[in-house]
């Protein structure tokens, strides 16, 4: 339903970023680079939940050295974020990253960049421009787009001079219109895949609205090509909310989508509990996730929008006094009980899973 | 920054929709309405919380006899949520409802229609025409936009041709991306003050992603008057992310707005505890929230974008090795201990309470 925008392909370890790929989903990881074991044992935990590509922050010499043995236990392409000094960035190829970002912010000298460009043309690898306003707005105040946008724009130069065009951008500010007028003024203006992202979004809670607002509104208009949620705490829960925000848009799919009413007044069954349950075992099975559209599970709590929403999803119930009416593929089948409802739902998820 | 389109204004119970005003945040109650104390307490724990107007449903006549009486011990306004039956309506404005809902998808006779708008006129209260997708939509995969706004404008038509304008429209799909459709095509086609929401978004986690990319990227369009966001579970919850989704666009001040990063392997402070910590603490303080914009405070973990977000915050540190640089309104004030943080914040904070 949403038509994307087109962008080149970029690929980054054998996954694409761009062209008409699949919005991935990344992540960072948050303890030491060169504490080689646990850097892998956060790498592989992030792939397990969904993590398409995984970042590591590269600040000096032994984190830049830890780069090989890193890739050589991980199964997903690897990121390296390097900043201040761009010798950083040679060894981290040399050492195989599948991608490097560079910070406009904080690596000013052209020769230096061009000593990145080079090496990583030599590897074939891209590299993201990454601009964060906290390290390109050196006026306060002048927190605007047009400093983020003009901050990639320069950067941007210097690369298509050496004919380099595996490029990625980011844009990120702290202020949710900020991010979101930035990466609509850079779509306009090139059509290097962009990497969305609100940065320093806080904690969980208010982090996850941040980044649904910041990354969903740009999605919503076909724009972006990866993502990655930042919050301040796992970054499982990155890359969870990650997949919550393109099921959302049904960008991608990643198992049943649970559509449920807030209950009022009229509702006579214990929807939340019924809801809270179905979740927690919906997780055991393991569905195709090849469809483009998620199977979806209607469970609502009355006759108003009830029947509807029922009947719209691959299985539904609408709740009355203490039972309801089960629908699959958009007819009724029986009255089943309360306590029945969750196993009626199972039943034929399994069923959908085995088939 | 975000430029509202201009709409009508109507005023519930004292509480102004459209036309400018703040956007407000509404809730609906989960228990029996007839059971008047169990829902004035509910209403009074979504006041104490942030809630603008507050909804019930009205099924059958004892809940709106019940309307007289939790009227008398309530302070916001309080809408009558009616299906189905028009004489429930009539009787929730005898009880002194200060707005109604209708629904096009069950409710169709003109002259039961026709009774309701008069009642409403004489009463000088609004009434809100709430499209559901769950209603209207009776043909399976018909789920598009213009089913939900073809809906509203045949019944805002009844509405105008008695002159009656006091009009809130809503259109909200269980997708996403029909929602934002539905509302973008109809804030083109009328100037009647919009209620924002995604209809059974599900539970918390999820729900949260769904309501704040749909509610937010409307408000990012200035489209958008009034908001409920829909969770399965407590609505003291649906209440917070109202909050929290109008506060990240800057467009209400619920108090300090604390931007923190995700941390990488840079970081050497616990600031996902310091952070928790902070914002824990922070509940503590009434901070005077006349201001548009609300107090910043950025706790960030390095040296890459800490000191650009610590100088533009109102407050802020750049963490180094277990000690931080403290900015106060864009300057460096000193360096400060690990262990001292949240209290040099709260200091700061404090003050700005107490003046």
């Amino acid at each position: 339903m949403i038509n994307r925008k087109k962008t080149r392909q970029v690929n980054v370890g054998g996954v694409k970023i761009g062209g008409g790929a699949d919005v991935t989903i990344q992540s960072m990881t948050k303890v030491e680079t060169a504490d080689v074991g646990r850097v892998v044992s956060q790498i592989n935990a992030l792939e397990k939940c969904g993590c398409d590509i995984v970042r590591v922050a590269v600040k000096n010499l032994m984190d830049a050295e830890a780069v090989r043995a890193i890739k050589k236990r991980i199964n997903i392409p690897l990121i390296c974020d390097i900043h201040f000094d761009y010798r950083l960035a040679l060894k981290s190829i040399a050492g195989g990253a599948d991608k490097i970002r560079l910070n406009p912010g904080n690596m000013r000298d052209s020769d230096e960049i061009a000593a990145v460009i080079k090496a990583a043309k030599k590897a074939r690898i891209p590299v993201r421009i990454g601009v964060n306003s906290g390290s390109v707005i050196k006026v306060r105040g002048k927190g605007n787009s047009s400093v983020l946008v003009d901050a990639a724009l320069g950067y941007i130069k210097l690369f298509e001079d050496f004919d380099f065009r595996d490029i990625i951008i980011s844009l990120k500010a702290s202020d949710v219109v900020s991010t979101v007028e930035s990466y609509r003024r850079m779509a306009k203006l090139c059509d290097y895949p962009l990497h969305l992202g609100v940065t320093a979004a806080g904690s969980y809670d208010k982090g996850i609205v941040k980044s649904s607002i910041g990354i969903g509104a740009l999605l919503l208009d076909g724009i972006g090509d990866t993502i990655r949620v930042s919050l301040t705490g796992d970054p499982v829960e990155e890359v969870i909310a990650g997949k919550r925000i393109l099921s959302s848009l049904g960008l991608r799919n990643f198992g049943p989508d649970v559509i449920s009413c807030p209950t009022c007044g009229r509702c006579q069954v214990n929807l939340a509990a019924i809801v809270n349950e179905l979740e927690r075992k919906l997780t055991a099975y393991s569905l195709p996730l090849t469809a483009k559209r998620p199977l979806t599970i209607a469970v609502m709590g009355c006759e108003v929008n009830g029947p509807g929403e029922a009947r719209e999803a691959d299985i539904g119930i609408a709740a009355g006094k203490k039972s309801g009416v089960l629908f699959k593929n958009g007819k009724i089948v029986k009255r089943v009980k309360e306590s029945d409802f969750v196993k009626e739902i199972l039943k034929f998820i399994k069923l959908k899973a085995d088939s």
